[in-house]
């Protein structure tokens, strides 16, 4: 009798692999960290959804991390939300990650805005330039964020089996385009959104502009003109586990193509032992392709994606997700996949927890502005 | 027949339950987090001999942190030693933790120099005021710096078993002296010191000035007129472990009586699962007792010694240890205890590694200013 829960997820690429990974999860003793930063990219009119307006995207994956620890911002009295007032990811991580108790840490890449709630700072943290008029970061500190985030693994690798690893970056997508792009990818048209129309044309103008700045495809060069502080430090957090025979998950959607495409060109091969982890929405957008990307970059890396669904979302901020806003991001999918696996909870036990939280989110933001 | 390795430990209070723990610790998940912080009560001259003047133990936190996790010091190009040039007890702690791959996190609550290595930054984090003439911290700082420390344990503690807290804070034993004494306790002429000579004098003047403005012996009013911010951070961090079910290792001499009366302070009784391990040189002492403050403190508390002796050393430095320098600090007695207990490592061997990392120091040293 085969007395193994019905897990019900959906395996998209190496299935081999991917079941290999979720019949041997349950057991292992796993960290989600949660990488935040800021690029000013995200400033450029109409090119994120995470924050009201250009401006208050600075200061989302500071105020997302507030959230996710204390269960309210603190930086500003205001919940993340989209221009159209839907409300951040981070309420689907808070459900499962932070209220399941599942071991957690933030760490600080160069957030616009320094959380004001426990977090490891890298030494090297900076915000990035605006890419298409300005160089991403130094070398320095692409070097330096190397090395940092290498030295943050190194101190936890013997604590842990699994490393689940997670983003919060505004206009992400975007420096991801330009990552896969500047490392040679045909990555063009396959980025997401947390839009429902995604601005791809916006996108590509925004890269192609940034490109010209690029002389070679070595992943720092790449990472210092066109990139962001968050991918790199994740690539190379990546890099230290799998290096001491850790298996890795990126929860994500497609800026997880650039952390794979950035570990594939800083070890010179395509890396084993790690998974992409997301959600159904990322999976079926039409707008933007994984799959095409992981096919180019790592074509062995399995993909597994969770099929949650808020068509009956008592709540329009979350039935809002089935029209194609958010969709990803502070590791959702991921997130909902531990809570699934590890815990055993079903989708729909996960989508109670989710509508709680939302209900004690709507409660909360009475008295807070959306931001 | 017996089978257990011959553990060679000091068992210099309650016996019973620290055969207990040291039995049961072996396949035990554990963390050891090294807690730093200033205060500028270490700027008094002759007070402490945690770095070479008084304005230099201001970076001794942040340089030990530095050598400990990459090996160098990186904000000063010198390792912290004494005046008379006796180095930093973090080699014990490097040649014990870093270089066996224990699992380890850096917590800043208040350095006086940011390190350059990562590190958990805790968002009230503020360097102590000197306590003979002006207060600790605001009590904002102090509730503030409990509130971090607690999220901070909370998002951590499902994933181990044990936290073994070490610290680093020069002049602590003057501000562990004035928190116990401000909480009620006669610890007079009891606190340990790093130089040969306890300056107890000196450090009783410091506190007799510091307790005037004491009205209460509520714990935050304590710490926030004469402690400073790593004391409280520390017990803000068990307390909330044990409140888990976890168990405790306070790892350093009599400045972990003061974080073990704060616990009680907080909790308004004596808590269990909660053990002090330090060195022999710490025990032996005749210029401080260890055992007189447990007694007074937490009379159950398991306290248990490592007899390390460096009397063959072939260094100097090290040699100084048998003549009372130094004697504990950055957690070198926990870190002995856990390369012997987890590692199996025999003192012997243990010594080797600890010779080992004092040669490749020398060889750095050339190259570096004594701090």
């Amino acid at each position: 009798m085969d007395t193994r829960p019905a897990f019900v997820l959906i395996f998209a690429n190496n299935r081999e692999e991917a079941l290999r990974l979720v019949e041997g999860i349950k057991d292992k003793r796993l960290l989600f960290a949660i990488f935040i930063g800021s690029t000013r990219t995200s400033l450029i009119p109409g090119i994120t959804a995470a924050g009201p307006n250009p401006e208050a995207t600075l200061y989302t994956p500071t105020l997302d991390v507030e959230y996710l620890v204390l269960g309210r911002p603190v930086t500003i009295n205001a919940i993340p939300v989209t221009p159209s007032g839907i409300p951040t990811p981070a309420i689907i991580t808070r459900a499962c990650i932070t209220r399941l108790g599942i071991p957690r840490l933030i760490v600080d890449c160069g957030a616009y805005a320094r959380p004001k709630v426990p977090h490891v700072l890298l030494p090297h943290a900076s915000t990035g330039g605006r890419i298409d008029v300005e160089d991403a970061l130094p070398e320095e500190a692409t070097r330096g964020l190397i090395e940092d985030a290498r030295a943050l693994a190194e101190c936890l690798v013997n604590a842990f089996d699994v490393f689940v690893l997670a983003e919060s970056i505004p206009a992400g997508t975007t420096t991801a385009l330009a990552i896969m792009t500047g490392l040679g990818y045909d990555a063009w048209g396959k980025v997401s959104s947390s839009m429902t129309d995604n601005p791809l044309r916006l996108k590509e103008e925004v890269v192609r502009k940034a490109l010209t700045r690029v002389k070679s495809r070595d992943p720092i060069h790449v990472v210092s003109k066109v990139g962001d502080p968050v991918h790199i430090s994740i690539a190379a957090f990546a890099i230290e586990a799998l290096r001491q025979d850790k298996a890795v998950i990126l929860a994500g959607g497609t800026q997880m193509c650039a952390v794979l495409a950035l570990i594939k060109g800083l070890l010179g091969y395509e890396p084993r032992n790690i998974t992409i982890v997301t959600t159904r929405w990322l999976l079926e957008d039409r707008q933007s392709d994984i799959r095409g990307l992981i096919k180019m970059i790592g074509p062995n890396t399995p993909l597994i994606a969770v099929p949650l669904d808020f068509s009956d979302a008592p709540y329009p901020g979350l039935r809002a997700y089935e029209d194609g806003y958010v969709k990803e991001g502070v590791g959702a999918g991921g997130a909902v996949f531990l809570a699934h696996i590890i815990h055993g909870l079903s989708l729909d036990a996960i989508k109670r927890l989710v509508y709680d939280e939302y209900e004690r989110l709507l409660g909360l933001m009475k008295n807070v502005r959306s931001h």
